[in-house]
């Protein structure tokens, strides 16, 4: 496929797969599409080893890396708020429910506050000297496409990506964002569907797609939200897409991030196993339905702004995936992950590379499918 | 289009139009697509007035008729409960509320009462003797398609239609949905994502048609839900439905039913202007969001059961297009009606029979632009 955003990213298939897994990005971008690595919840030195690994494993093909950088960076304090600051802010009625939580299911809670002080870099990572730092080392890299997760991205990184040359995308799931986004000056948007996994707003893909199509001009849209099959490509591109942003698909894939626990329940849930909710992140945010998202739903407390909820969350959940790796069914029935509704389409466990190829074929079948209603 | 679903139901291009207006029904069916008449508002009087009215006016084309016909008929009281047992379940408390926010916004609530007693005849229709008065109408007209809007069929509705060589489509949300309706023996599925105007789920299109076509065997699957457009069908069969199924976008046709107010706010409204909500019907159905859907968000009681919402809901909602439609600016803020997401794509006025010769147009280009593709 040779369109006008092949040709300027140098890839073959405009398929981009977001993932926090080094693997699945060198594993797509050699297979001909865009791999983007999640760096959000990377310190810099972190966010350095794993772009050293993935230049090293892409064959020499295109990469890109997704940052959260906060529109309102330059208004942030310089260092934002200490690590004693965020600890006292989190309120005891989280924190213990929390913990009657992981209690009702059997899961001890002894290493929550050390597993609480070694994720207080990710807060780092939404101020301005953090996103510097994150910026200086993605940067240094030979990134093609720079992405920001939430938001409009901020002044300081559309110059920096232009002096380097550098693609810039952002997500969008609204009208009203994009039309922000354009204005901003950014090269892609992606349109991500209330269906999509990890944060996302209310508008499906279906809508959103040809609604962001209709004012973006001559702004490529990439199709986010649900997709995780090839025909659904096509079905975005059939409606003025340029191409897919793909993330819950990678997940069940052997190099996929999570768990094998968490890849099986991926693995047998439908498309109505999923939930939107801010019991996560603070923002609404579309995860596997799980013991965990119910006790939330049912009775939890009204979830804390950004970074706060993560800091609640993020502890307890990853005792609890390591707990239902080793086999704890309490911990089983709890774990949970950010996944779109695209979920119960993803009932084989195969390969990033192999996904590539499979989403190929469907593309062209769906294509033609499509043709031949023509001709009949 | 010549497909085998084309040649089953003797139509030329397979864009269903559901509707409750009998002029869209009969344009659709002229035009090439299928109409169907949504008549559970309507008593079996009623219905046979608009189907001799279509049966006159569609040009010898195919129709059909879309009923609520409860899967569990044959279990209900055979007359049902009374017309007084109704309006002494509906509490205080409902009653009251409704009447603070007609209030709120100067719309008298003078004749509720009146306009309460001319909508008993819908719970009516939800009876075993109800509904077969209904089937009973429907089948004494040379109608090709009956659907069932909620629910699975029941026997009964299912054998008529064999009987009478008429198809049968049932509405789902959800693999399992899919799976019982199969069971049941309809003919073609309609797969109705969350984005869908009235009655939803929440798995939405881009993910519920695949879903359903992967169980869905030799049985034809219609996307529904958001579609308002060709390249959306397009896109749909790309996934590999075999038409799609449409309610909102006849709303802002000229035929369509909805007052003048009530098309201008679809026509300027975004797809971000809808909400899903139990306050109509009390089943979760979509809407447009106005001072009304609001009010019931903000500090509504909980949304009684069916067919008791509606006698709360559909008076108001009648009295408030009534004046909206004369001028008055606080029943135009109040004034609402159901509709998708797809709303945000609909924004100029014209005829029902012009509709279907977009959607040919642009289907016709949306598979091209599939095409190009694959080309370059």
């Amino acid at each position: 496929m040779n369109s006008a955003l092949c040709r300027k990213l140098g890839i073959e298939f405009p398929l981009f797969a977001f993932s926090h897994c080094r693997d699945v990005v060198a594993a797509v971008s050699r297979a001909g599409g865009m791999g983007v690595f999640g760096a959000v919840l990377y310190t810099p030195d972190q966010l350095r080893t794993e772009l050293e690994w993935i230049d090293a494993h892409c064959g020499g093909k295109p990469y890109g890396v997704d940052l959260i950088v906060p529109t309102s960076l330059q208004r942030q304090e310089e260092g934002g708020p200490s690590d004693e600051q965020l600890l006292g802010a989190l309120p005891r009625e989280h924190l213990e429910f929390v913990e009657s939580v992981l209690a009702r299911n059997g899961v001890p809670a002894d290493d929550l506050a050390e597993r609480r002080r070694a994720l207080l870099h990710v807060s780092h990572n939404l101020n301005t000297a953090g996103a510097e730092e994150m910026l200086d080392v993605a940067f240094s890299f030979p990134v093609r496409l720079i992405a920001n997760a939430l938001g409009t991205p901020p002044q300081i990184m559309l110059d920096r990506a232009r002096e380097a040359g550098v693609t810039v995308a952002a997500l969008v799931g609204s009208k009203k964002h994009a039309e922000r986004q354009i204005a901003a000056g950014v090269d892609i948007l992606v349109a991500a569907g209330g269906e999509a996994g990890g944060h996302c707003g209310e508008v499906s893909t279906m809508v959103l797609v040809p609604e962001v199509v209709s004012v973006a001009g001559d702004t490529p849209v990439l199709a986010a939200g649900g997709i995780v099959t090839g025909r659904q490509m096509a079905a975005a591109v059939a409606m003025g897409a340029a191409g897919a942003w793909c993330g819950s698909v990678w997940l069940t894939t052997a190099e996929g991030e999570p768990g094998q626990r968490i890849k099986d329940k991926m693995l047998a849930a439908s498309c109505s196993d999923t939930i939107r909710s801010r019991s996560r992140t603070g923002k609404t945010s579309r995860q596997l339905r799980s013991a965990w998202t119910e006790a939330w739903e049912a009775g939890g407390p009204d979830p804390l702004p950004m970074p706060l909820q993560s800091l609640i969350s993020e502890p307890a959940l990853g005792k609890i995936e390591k707990l239902a790796e080793g086999g704890h069914e309490g911990a089983a029935d709890l774990a949970t992950y950010w996944v779109g509704q695209g979920v119960g389409l993803m009932n084989r466990m195969t390969s990033a590379g192999a996904v590539v190829q499979e989403f190929k074929q469907d593309y062209l079948d769906a294509a033609e499918r499509l043709m031949a209603t023509l001709e009949e």
